[in-house]
Formats: C-alpha cells, sequence, structure tokens
C-alpha cells in the first residue's frame, strides 16, 4: 500500500519539476527574460533547500528528488534572468 | 526536535507556495500573460493534486498547507492566461 503511494508522490515530484522545464526552454529559445519574476525563482530557491532538509529528516525520497531536481531548474532560470 | 523540522518544512511551504504571489501579481498588474507557459502550470496543477494525495497519506502538515495554497495560486494563473 505505500508503494503506491510512494509512486504517487514520485509522479508529483516529476510534473511540479518537469513544469520548470518549458519555461526554462521558453526563455532560451527567445532569449528574453521578460515577464518572469526574480523575486518569484528566489523565493523557490531558498524553498527548495528547506525542502530538501525536511525531507531529508522524514526521509521522503519524493521530496528529496524532487527538490534536487527543482534546484537545478531554478538556477538556470536565475541565470537567464541575469543574461538576458 | 521534529517540531525543528515541521517549521522548516513550514516556512519551505510558505516561501514555494508564495513565490506564485509576485507572478500572478505581476501578470495582473500587466494584464498579459506574455511569456507565461499554460504548459508550465497545468503540470503543477495536476502535480500539486497528487503532492496533496501523497501528503495526506503521510500526514506531512507542510505539504498537505503547500499543495493546497499552491492550487489556488496556479488556477489564478491559468484563469489569467486565458482571460489575457
Amino acid at each position: 500500500m505505500n508503494e503506491i503511494f510512494d509512486i504517487i508522490g514520485l509522479i508529483a515530484a516529476t510534473l511540479t519539476t518537469s513544469s520548470f522545464a518549458p519555461q526554462v526552454y521558453k526563455t532560451w529559445r527567445e532569449k528574453s527574460s521578460k515577464g518572469i519574476s526574480l523575486t518569484m525563482y528566489s523565493m523557490i530557491f531558498i524553498g527548495a533547500a528547506l525542502w530538501l532538509i525536511y525531507g531529508i529528516h522524514i526521509q521522503s525520497a519524493p521530496i528529496i528528488i524532487a527538490n534536487i531536481a527543482t534546484e537545478i531548474m531554478v538556477s538556470m532560470m536565475i541565470y537567464f534572468k541575469f543574461k538576458y
């Protein structure tokens, strides 16, 4: 039974994390960060770091995996915001 | 000791959830959803619903609170994307 919920958690992690991908791609392709809020991405960056600490503590694989991946994506968006 | 991690989780929840607020405000103020990816927000919407199921199962208050709030914010962005 727990495996089902782990799978649900992992699908959730995949969706919310890869949800950043289209925005990363769009920003990279259009070479424009207009309409992108740096405040938003900065808050997600700090938030994901804290989620990571929380996830490690409660030993939740979906939370750990999701937030490592989120940090990678968000770092790219912050880089683009300064570059474009 | 657990309380500390619950507080970390709640701060994480507040940051990642309220991170949507500037983008919601910016989109509403500029009456423009240019640069906003509908794909991104649709994926977050489904992902947050699954996180909610997962959070209820593992009885994690930060996950439950974060994802209810996320659904409210993301619903607003999807509404703006169709309106503007």
